[in-house]
């Protein structure tokens, strides 16, 4: 689709012009003339001579040059008169800003799929309808009917909130947020979130893709699209309506497990996509991103001319699983020799508070070569004989291949020496806690893996409940064979395969297995078999003797466009309780798998944590891997739960398995 | 002490007074002088005649008025002269500036000892030493070598680190924020936190107290001043070096569950202590409770003009724990009369992008009167058409015994807006979690209940031993009786006492009793406890059947200034694992029980969550009432650990009681 169109035209017809200055197809005309872009501008109209000094036609059709642009701002029902019109007047794109389709009722939806078919038909870029519209800076060119244009930078937004946009185009104004391209998505007619990202993500001024989003739309071209570009350039998204999500997942019978909010944060972390849970965060990362992209580990080195905000700030990168490593030997050596003796020169490095703009500068320049410091959080607090805007001079100097963040601590007398550093695309911010969350964003996008992997359906197996235990046990799953009969030497027999200690219980429904008698563990030769079996009566199960000890849930999960979720961690009567889970979008590797597995608190027990036996985990990382590869063959699994598998023994049991196919979802409807 | 006359002191007498601006000397009384403090300054200075226009005098003792204030700035092996020479002059307080006493070694920790006792003979108020100074802005009082004075304002600060007075006086110069009196505590060596807490919380001019605090020391007078005022007063705390009280519990035996920053979060909590995470969260906090300190419950009506921040409000509400209900019949049809049709009436409340500031009024005004609201949320984005600070003196004048907190999402442009609302008492901010958050503070406050207690030792019994299982059944508490002999007419009497089903066990250490064989459970009759007891071989154990479906942990542990923490939460095996406990400190009454029960996962498991069986919770809140008796009844228990207690068959049976006495720790020394 020509986006580029849409976002840098030459030439633009505003369909719905007005003279009237409370109407939206003033401002935008107003807006577009005010920006100061260049490239030439046709207001239609149907009653006026001339609007803003522009002259007006009374029909897109009666402009002579070819337009690479028509914005409509018109009544819902004039619209689809004015797309036909564009049609035939061939412009390239239009941007809907109208509202009264989708989100209204079933017959504007009628109508706004009746205009995007038009586009399609004519191959025509559609923005909207019921959006702000787009805005690129560079060109100076505002096409929404938001005040003012914010300022240049490198951050692009997409956001299907216009409110929004108008919020982030005011505080960019006395922030150093700068933005290059703003698309309002409106109802998503026809260009939808993965046609921007993707537009975005080949934009060469564009360096962070920041988006807010209420419903987004997973399917195959968005999930090629992350898997291609985010992991390159940053892409930062906050969700609106995450508590709804909750209330749309229970409708599936396992949505209080896994949620669909939950799968979708699994989808996007596995992309390499940043979740931002508030505005705040959405725009502080954003400026991170802008300033560093990169950083070789996650141990951070504070420079500080106070304690308590070092400490504040050492406490939250604790916090936030960063670290604070001790300086090296040479590093320290170097900062004796420039620091006064009182310095503290274990990390936060605490260079006194009447620190001199020279000895910050010593400090940092020596400390951007300690080979154990990634990253440096500097902090400033404005003490009487601090030379404030000289050290944000001194900072804004530093050469240094790993990322400095600053905190000056505190508000109207460190205006300047925060633009100071951030003039040279440094970010400096109020709060330390802010610059020590900047540091964990870098490092998760920079350290951070990308394992989302591009989905093609190719076997179309249909699984046949039948035989489920046998193929379960052909992929090399350890179902946990039981037998039941009324015959005692069959009994014997399958006990004999399975192996002693065996267990006995009733198989009569209508007893109560756990009444006394009717269960009997621990059984450990034929002898006790027969006897127990003369207890409980026939028929009969015998199965292995399985303590249960850890209970371990594995569950699969197809979801529309996300694809293949897994889900590990505690199983049994925890689960929904301690809600100790880990997932992951398939296909899963086996690192994966492990790491799934030692996310969860179930994975360090097993893992020997807290003078625990330790299992084999590598095992259970192929059980996850062949249960994963079992789900995705079989085309008409929608959903399995393994709860529980019982570790015990150094080995995995998997004594529950429940199957869902779609054929089981057909019966419900 | 008399705190009054070092905060509001009529005369001051600057020890250490210096013509040299780059003297803190000077600073201070550059300060106290250009600040336009009314009262009586003078200089101390043994060279100079007069500094900054005012005569000096060569000693204190030359000063013929009495002093209030001493504030002394001079080097550190001066200071015990100039103090010696104040406590001659009858002066009523002290200030030391000085560094270089116990935060340098023990030879200045000596040093300032001497010093504290000096004041303290002499009925002299010594704040510091190693502080930044006093600041009282209704008097135009900078006793600092901070810049400036403050905005007025109604809230206090106390802060142990002086660079975080000086970022928040700075920052007070562009927010609403306004302070009364400010204490920078220093290194606390005659008036400590607790002092200061008093003092502030019986001055009129305070209504909120905020604290910077590196190492709270809690004793009696802390508790009992908390436990007075701390519920009236909204009292917020950030404590620095959170990640070293880790390090510092550690050294603790069971450090790794009750660590001491969780035991300090539990007793402050209880005194009704709001604490912060981040310094901006104790600027905010601040700031809310500034204008408000009622709710009458949490369920938050949002009002906004745009959907995205009003969902990312109501999203973070959710997260929060706070409730968005529907407004009620009235309400919606009042408010149906007086909007637009396509305004969305249920909670969030959208009034449309367009909203004027009559919409505004009216929405509020009618839900200002809505039963089913208790406090609003409103939210403005600058779009087209919004008057904003029109709408914004429409909030301010509106007439509400509900909290109204406003977040106008965007920059420079609401600057004014918000300065209007602040005017008037009401908080207003840029993010709309911002707002949430506030809610959420004012429910913690005005909702919860002070639960702290003050605590006097009366009782001085000695715990004895030997006689362990005796005394705790007589408290009631349901500790299981084991029973070990070699003799089997002794065991099988046991048996009969305890009641069938019973387990046997071998009670030679050697043996793993996870051998075949070696454990025999459920054992129903005399016959088969026979054959058992030749299984096992003597000696054996005898004791009650009880599965292990639940294991809960009970802690108790006497803390220094703290008083007896009591802990309670998933106990066995995933005990430290899932850290699922609550604390509380006693005495306890058994609702507060019964609140330490119903915070934790299990004690949701043991009420009947996820279709599992009801337990007897009464009795368990009982349990853990009397087993905090029991311990607070023996003054030498230091700690008690009930792990695991097994709830089985709607009982409760202690399995496992370890019980630490003073003389064990002393052993260990």
């Amino acid at each position: 689709m020509n986006i580029s169109k849409m976002i840098a035209p030459r030439s633009i017809a505003l369909i719905g012009a007005s003279s009237n200055p409370n109407k939206i197809g003033y401002q935008i005309l107003s807006n577009i003339k005010s920006g100061g872009f260049c490239g030439h501008v046709y207001p239609v109209n149907l009653s006026e001579e001339s609007i803003l000094e522009l002259k007006t036609f009374k029909s897109i059709l009666d402009i002579k040059e070819h337009i690479d642009l028509a914005v409509i701002a018109i009544p819902a029902k004039f619209v689809k008169d004015a797309v036909l019109d564009c049609a035939k007047a061939r412009v390239d794109s239009i941007v809907i800003i109208s509202a009264g389709f989708a989100e209204v009722g079933e017959e504007g939806k009628a109508a706004q799929d009746d205009i995007a078919s038009i586009c399609k038909k004519n191959n025509i870029a559609l923005l909207g309808p019921n959006c702000l519209g787009v805005i690129n800076t560079s060109l100076k060119f505002n096409a929404t009917f938001a005040k003012d244009l914010p300022k240049e930078g490198h951050i692009s937004l997409i956001s299907q909130s216009g409110a929004i946009i108008t919020s982030i185009i005011d505080w960019s104004k006395n922030s150093p947020i700068g933005f290059s391209k703003i698309f309002s998505i409106g109802n998503k007619a026809l260009i939808r979130e993965s046609d921007l990202f993707e537009y975005l993500y080949n934009d060469k001024d564009t360096e962070v893709v920041a988006a807010y989003i209420e419903n987004l739309e997973v399917d195959q071209h968005l999930s090629d699209t992350f898997i291609k570009f985010a992991k390159k350039k940053p892409t930062i998204i906050l969700f609106g309506g995450k508590s709804s999500f909750g209330a749309r997942a229970a409708l599936s019978h396992t949505g209080s497990i896994v949620s669909s909010y939950t799968s979708v944060k699994a989808y996007l972390t596995q992309a390499g996509v940043i979740i931002a849970d508030t505005l705040e965060d959405l725009l502080l990362y954003s400026r991170v991103f802008a300033a560093y992209q990169k950083i070789s580990g996650s141990n951070i080195t504070i420079v500080t001319n106070a304690g308590g905000p070092g400490i504040a700030a050492a406490d939250h990168l604790h916090d936030l699983g960063l670290e604070l490593k001790e300086l090296s030997e040479k590093t320290i050596a170097q900062l004796r020799r420039h620091l006064r003796p009182e310095a503290n020169l274990t990390n936060p490095v605490d260079i006194l508070g009447d620190a001199t703009e020279l000895e910050y500068e010593k400090a940092l320049e020596i400390i951007a070569n300690d080979k154990e410091t990634d990253g440096i959080l500097v902090i400033l607090t404005p003490q009487s004989a601090t030379k404030i805007n000289e050290t944000a001079a001194v900072i804004a100097r530093i050469k240094s291949d790993k990322p400095i963040i600053s905190s000056f601590v505190g508000g109207q007398i460190l205006t300047k020496a925060r633009d100071i550093i951030e003039d040279a695309h440094m970010p400096c911010f109020s709060y330390p806690e802010e610059a020590a969350l900047g540091f964990l964003m870098l490092s998760r996008f920079s350290l951070g893996k990308q394992t989302l992997v591009s989905q093609k359906d190719s076997r179309r197996n249909h699984f046949p409940l039948q035989n489920r235990d046998r193929i379960l046990l052909d992929y090399g799953l350890p179902v946990v064979k039981y037998f039941e009969g009324s015959n005692f030497d069959r009994i014997k027999e399958e006990a004999d395969k399975i192996g002693f200690p065996v267990v006995l219980k009733t198989a009569d429904q209508n007893s109560h297995k756990s009444d006394q008698g009717k269960v009997i563990l621990n059984i450990e030769d034929t002898f006790h078999l027969q006897k127990a079996f003369m207890k409980v009566g026939a028929p009969a199960i015998v199965g292995p003797m399985i303590d249960k000890k850890f209970e371990i849930l594995l569950g699969i999960k197809k979801e529309l466009g996300i694809g293949m979720t897994i889900l590990f961690g505690t199983g049994g009567i925890y689960s929904e309780i301690y809600k100790d889970f880990s997932y992951r979008i398939a296909p899963i590797s086996r690192d994966m798998a492990m790491d799934m597995i030692l996310e969860t608190k179930i994975g360090q027990i097993l893992n020997g944590a807290r003078n625990q036996k330790k299992y084999d985990l590598d095992k259970l990382a192929e059980i996850i891997v062949r249960a994963a590869n079992f789900a995705g063959d079989y085309q008409n699994i929608s959903e399995i739960d393994f709860n529980p598998i019982i570790a015990d023994k150094n080995d995995f049991h998997m004594v529950d398995v429940r199957i869902i196919t779609n054929d089981d979802l057909e019966k419900k409807k």
